[in-house]
Parts: C-alpha cells; sequence; structure tokens
C-alpha cells in the first residue's frame, strides 16, 4: 500500500493510493496516519473508498515525528569518492523536526546560505516502538519506506563550530514523500536505485545495495542507545554526487529544481527560493 | 508563575503552584501546557483553584517538545577548566525528545554504560515562533525557565564516530523540571546559582553569568537557522564540575542519586539505574 497525507500544510488528511494511483480518502477510516495508527496501517480496499478531486498538495506522509535522524557517510562508494574510510560504526546526527515538509514544496535557504547541497536518501519510518531489537527482528518494527532529501548547509553544518546539526535542521530542509509504502510492496530495502537532478542535470545515481550499515543494522544500533518511536524518521545516508564533491562545487541556488527518485517509492520535485 | 504537569508519565494533568508551593489543579482551564498554550498562559489565581491531593509524580512541566537544543562549552569557567578556548560560535547539538522525563524519576542508563556523566543547566522554554529575531527581541519568545539534566554518555558521546547525540539522547537522558517559571518571576537569566550532587557530594557549582553566550544570544543565533516552536527546550550549557573533568574521572553508577539546584527553579532528584 501506498499511503499519502493530501491537503494545505499542517491541515493534511490521510490517503492511500488505488491500483491506478489514484487518490482516495482514508479519512473516515483514520485519524491521521501518526502514532500506534503506523503499527496497525488500515487495510482497506483503497477500490471502496472515495476518489479525491483534484490534484491536492501532499505533505509528508506520516504525521508526530518525534525524531528525524540521520546517518553519515553510509555509503561504500560515496565515502570511497570522499577518500574516507568507511566508518566503524554509523554516524547518526539529528534532523529538527521543524524542518520537514512535503515532498513536493518549496526548499527555502536560510540567509547566509553560501552551500546548500542536496542528498537523496531512503527514508525508513518505524511503525513500533524499537529498543534493544536485533537486526533480525529490526524490520518488523518498520512501517514502510519513502524518499528523504537530506538537504545541508555545508557552512553551517561544518565551518560555523561544532555539531551538523546547525546545517542539517534549517526549515525545508526535510522534503519527506511522496508516499509511505509499505514494507510488502519493497522485496529488499537494499536493492533501490536512487537518483537525484538538479535543474535537469543528473547529480546523484545510487542503490541502497552500497550502504555500509543495512537499515536492519541501523535499527538496531539506534535502539541500542534510545527508542524508536512511531512516527520517527530514519534517513540512511546518501550515495556519490553531493554538491560539495563536485569539481568545482556546486550548490543550490534560487531557481533551482531538485527531482529525486528511489524505485517503488516514487517521485520529488523541489523548487528552490531564498529566505529574504 | 511556577507550572507544573503531575501524575503518572504520559498522563499528566496542568497544574500551577500556589503562593504556599501547594499544588493547584488547572486541568480545568487548560488542556496541557503545550503549543499555543505556552505563549498564552493562564492568569488564573491560583488560590481559586481546587487543591491537588497527596504528593503526585511530577512530569516534564510541558508537553509537545519538538525540539531538544543543547548548547555546548557555553561557560567561561568550564571552558577553562577544560583547557579550551571558548568558542567563537554557539555549539549546538540535539537531544532526542524521547530522552525526556519527569524531574525526579529515575534515570537508567544505557547496555554498555561505563562514562555516564552529569551536567546540570539552565532551561529555556520558546513560548512563541522564533525566526529570525534579534537580541533585543528574543526573551519575548520564551514561556519560561526551568532546570535540565543533561545526562551524557561520554563513551557514546565521543568515542563511537559521529555526532555528539549518541551520547546525548538515551532514554532517561533528559530530566526538566521540576516547574516552568514564567520570565516575571526570573529577575535576570545571567545571573542564576546553579549546583549538582551526587550521592551527597557537591559537584557542579556555577552562575549563569559565566554563560559565553546569553540566553537572548542563543535564541537569536538558533532562530538564524530553524523556527524555534512553542514547546522546544534549549538547553543553555553547564558549569564546571561534570564527571569526565575530576581527576580520576567519575561516572554514574547505578544506586548513585542526583540532586540539581537552580536558583528559583526549584530543585530535581534522580537516582540512578542500569537497564537490564
Amino acid at each position: 500500500m501506498r499511503f499519502v497525507r493530501y491537503g494545505d500544510a499542517g491541515q493534511e488528511k490521510p490517503g492511500v493510493l488505488d491500483t491506478q494511483g489514484r487518490l482516495r480518502d482514508l479519512s473516515e477510516h483514520v485519524g491521521d496516519l501518526a502514532g500506534d495508527v503506523l503499527a496497525d496501517l488500515p487495510q482497506t480496499d483503497p477500490e471502496s473508498l472515495p476518489l479525491v478531486e483534484g490534484n491536492p498538495r501532499l505533505g509528508p506522509p506520516i504525521a508526530g515525528t518525534g525524531k528525524f535522524i540521520g546517518i553519515g557517510l553510509n555509503f561504500s562508494d560515496h565515502a570511497a569518492e570522499a577518500g574516507l574510510k568507511p566508518p566503524p560504526e554509523p554516524i547518526v546526527f539529528m534532523k529538527a523536526t521543524s524542518s520537514i515538509i512535503g515532498p513536493n514544496d518549496t526548499v527555502s535557504l536560510p540567509r547566509g546560505s553560501a552551500k546548500s547541497d542536496w542528498e537523496v536518501e531512503l527514508g525508513v519510518v518505524i511503525g513500533k516502538r524499537a529498543k534493544y531489537v536485533s537486526e533480525a527482528d529490526a524490520l518488523t518494527h518498520v512501517a514502510g519506506y519513502c524518499i528523504v532529501n537530506d538537504v545541508s548547509e555545508r557552512h553551517f553544518q561544518t565551518e560555523r563550530k561544532g555539531q551538523w546539526t546547525k546545517g542539517k535542521s534549517c526549515d525545508t530542509f526535510g522534503p519527506i514523500g511522496p508516499w509511505l509504502v509499505t514494507p510488502d510492496e519493497v522485496a529488499d530495502p537494499q536493492a533501490l536505485d536512487m537518483s537525484l537532478d538538479v535543474s535537469g542535470e543528473r547529480m546523484q545515481t545510487g542503490n541502497s545495495g552500497a550502504m555500509i550499515f543495512s537499515v536492519a543494522q541501523i535499527i538496531s544500533y539506534l535502539s541500542g542507545m534510545m527508542s524508536l518511536l512511531p512516527g520517527d524518521v530514519i534517513a540512511t545516508g546518501t550515495p556519490p554526487g553531493v554538491g560539495m564533491g563536485k569539481n568545482p562545487p556546486r550548490f543550490l541556488r534560487a531557481g533551482d529544481v531538485m527531482t529525486l527518485e528511489i524505485s517503488g517509492l516514487g517521485r520529488q520535485r523541489q523548487t528552490v527560493t531564498m529566505d529574504s
């Protein structure tokens, strides 16, 4: 199943796509795609639900995200490209949950941004609390998968002292969606093609098979440190091709358009603007 | 006013202390101390509210915290003690919101913890959205002040690769409270005595006047990168005397009792146990 949330920001309703990809209204069956609902998503036949007219905005496909966790340097080909050794343990950082926007919303660069960059990532949404879970059990805690653009201001992230979170947490730096795709439709989360274009130019190409730490390993690892809760989102790292790795570096400018795809998880499209 | 939330974890009700420090039930006047309520806290005379019987558990004094932000190395005397130069900009990290507990709840060290440490900090709770605010305006966005214990696993934080968040985000590592004290009762947030004892031994002594970046500066700085939202909590850094700075280092053990005080903000007391 492919779940969505549609409507104006902050007022989204739950929906689901039918077999033809048409949007159906799920709001008679569930209040929102959040909390315990994510552990037991409605199995209603989409064809039996009301069709939604028009072409509404899509919001992030889940609500109530308490943690937005990122994994750094998790692709072996990206690490090799950067001339860095694969990390011995997952590198973990946090993105502010206030950075979350819909998959096709505008990304607005903060004042003073000169080095904002893109990162297509496989997003994992937790459906059921995970604490001290084994790798073998880890995927049973997943509600579904989605695309995340881990937008990152490199100057804030690495040149303004301290921790990466500064460059990861700006408003609009966390497009999520378009869909929450349930695990039964993702045969192998470690075999998904990923790509990102900026203004029509292919920048990133990768496959989640190149992850140093698998989704199951990441969930197990994090759950040894903190409870993962329903609605938490993990962005599992990016393949080669970010702007800071280009020669010369290429960063986002107002007017750029980012398009992201992951096989089976749909497509995002964000135009870029700048905070006034 | 001194606002509290009392009752079992996850089922707290809002309350307020009267002039004698007795707990009064505020639940007829407000649903919870969260969201927009924090911008416009009820001014009801506490003496007119029902007395709460018994001695209920206190929860964190605010709900709906979307971001739990920490500021690192923010006390000049702590920096000097550690032999480090004051940072030129605030060091910013995130604590998982799932680490938040009540002020007197048990702190349970995660499996594998060998270097868990304490940090008494002045907590600032945002009441009104802040984005690109000036230092002069910053304090108008504050709902109130509270004590935070920024419990930190140093091995996770600095020896397991990557970002501090690993050691800052463990479950129970964020005691907040006992009270949300409104700004009218805090004459100067940069003149508060702070202390922390472990099992009866004074470990930390400081004053918020030694902060390198003031509360107003921190709010203004952060708001240049991200929206601060009602219920967000900022832990503004710790004075000298953490366990990792002792010679020899002294870390938390099961059975330890931490007591924290900040002038006008009350007292926390946590016993320490270890995850089985």
